[in-house]
């Protein structure tokens, strides 16, 4: 039996994918389960860049979830959108904010964009009618680089949109975080396994396909940043998972797939790490309230009573034909959810 | 039809790992056939760590080579050796050398030296006896790290034995051809693959278990540097694959083995990579002038006749029950072996 609780009002996951077809009805409950909330990247294989296919991938993504209390934010893929578009985007219901990919860094990202300049008016119109700006911010450079070599562009957004609300999303390097705090309007998500992994988890020893991801783990130094930053309770910055699943075979293969399917075991392998470094109480500012905060956000009304009794976690998640190893597959996590109360 | 031939007097693979059992029986006769001699790594499973050990592992590798001009350079697994046991093994007849390796750095390296000073009275009869001592200098660092940290071991190494011929193997930094360059008793060795990959290789797109191999390959500068050496003609560095060959199911899984299978390709891709730079006359010293020189090597008398026709690489290599995929699998290289000459 456990000795510790602790309750989580409203967890949101302001960073998640959950494909399409038979692995969104696998992987999509299991968000819905734990979170109030999440927040749905567009890159499917057709990304979803206008409003209609937004709606429609919205309609399968809450039938998948089928939970009532499980709040859908769903983004578009960036183009170049006119005014009229943002605004018919902004009176969607579950409309949240546009996600810009430079063209071919990750997973079906070929249709991103390959130059800021051109899509300077849909930005102020973003500023204009407050719609968050999401970025995967990487350049083309070499992999451990590319984090750091994008982080100009989001200087230069920062100043010349200062109204607007820019997301760098799953950050991975100090650099990262010193330049989140110096430009108000910038804000990141950071995801459990980037606080957990380096790249020596990766292929320090033997390689692991299911540690690989999209910003790649970098140095223990960088890892270090990053959990002081989210343990500090810093205000900017939220919790978002990038669960990014792939079907086992296209993970252990000859050319393996990036991200890290870690949903079901975000929430209590958050609750561990807070609470090894005496930080539970800052545990509710990075999973939601900061994010409410932040995107004036009202998500369904959910509590997550997490106890400090061990959750095992399975080798594998099968289901509608599909098979996903999750992050800690086989291994225990000294934290679970006892109950979730609506 | 090709154009171009180029004729190579015993080639000479300065590092070569032919494993054991049936995967030994699969691989020495790839490497037999285009060779005129190859130094053999010890680290099997149970390390070859004793004289009755090599020359049963001599055998074994000389019954699945299958070749009577192929001609087998043994290396002893470094343990503290006393001097009786050193002058015995220069009287093996395929005695080479003594492989040291940091405890725990690669595959089957458990076993290997954890502490310098410890092992300082065998370094210096090595030097007396004129035993070349070859390394795998990484440390236990950060990935990218390790061999740049090592190098000051090579450095004390030089310094204080500065008659022992120290071998730095496959070396993977443009640190490592500076500090090559400041000492005369240390040599390198040079792959195929670190001349032709970087980490964005192994995973800057999708991950490539098959591209993964300790240490792991580098950034462009660190390549470039690997590459101008050996096309210059550098006198002390040599040809070693480290073609080190994993089941298939060993590198598609779960938690991939560290290795790449090059062996049956690498003479092709080395004529390949001199060709392009104007730089096939250099190929001779590269591939056996340099080692020749170096260790007083009489290897058996082989021609081996490149010529520019393309060779089109197999998806795997199969026999004995087992399964590997080499380097370039599947695809063309623009130049093949017209014949061999014994």
């Amino acid at each position: 039996m456990g000795h510790m609780e602790i309750t989580i009002t409203n967890p949101l996951d302001m960073h998640l994918h959950v494909r399409d077809g038979e692995m969104l009805q696998l992987v999509a409950p299991m968000s819905a389960r734990n979170f109030a909330g999440a927040v749905i990247m567009p890159n499917l294989v057709q990304p979803v860049a206008n409003l209609q296919a937004m709606h429609t991938y919205a309609e399968r993504v809450r039938e998948a979830a089928n939970d009532s209390h499980f709040t859908l934010f769903m983004t578009l893929f960036f183009r170049n959108y006119s005014e009229k578009e943002l605004r018919a985007a902004q009176n969607m219901p579950n409309f949240f904010g546009i996600k810009l990919y430079p063209a071919g860094v990750t997973t079906n990202s070929d249709e991103g964009v390959r130059s800021l300049r051109a899509v300077e008016s849909t930005l102020r119109h973003m500023e204009e009618l407050g719609i968050p700006l999401l970025v995967h911010g990487e350049s083309q450079g070499f992999v451990l680089d590319r984090e750091a070599e994008f982080l100009p562009v989001y200087r230069r957004l920062a100043e010349q949109f200062p109204k607007l609300i820019i997301c760098m999303e799953h950050i991975t390097t100090a650099a990262a975080i010193q330049l989140l705090n110096e430009h108000e309007n910038l804000c990141a998500t950071v995801t459990l396994h980037h606080l957990e992994l380096t790249l020596d988890d990766v292929l320090g020893g033997m390689m692991k396909p299911h540690l690989f991801c999209k910003p790649v783990a970098k140095r223990e130094d960088d890892r270090e940043a990053l959990l002081q930053a989210v343990l500090s309770g810093h205000p900017r910055v939220m919790f978002g998972s990038d669960s990014a699943p792939h079907p086992v075979h296209k993970k252990e293969c000859c050319e393996c797939a990036a991200g890290i399917f870690s949903a079901p075991v975000a929430l209590c392998c958050l609750a561990k790490i807070f609470a090894e470094h005496g930080a539970i109480d800052k545990l509710q500012a990075f999973v939601s309230d900061n994010a409410c905060r932040r995107y004036n956000l009202i998500p369904s009304k959910k509590k997550v009573i997490l106890c400090d009794t061990p959750m095992q976690v399975p080798m594998e998640y099968c289901g509608y034909g599909q098979k996903i190893t999750p992050l800690h597959a086989g291994e225990q996590v000294p934290w679970s959810i006892k109950n979730v109360e609506v």
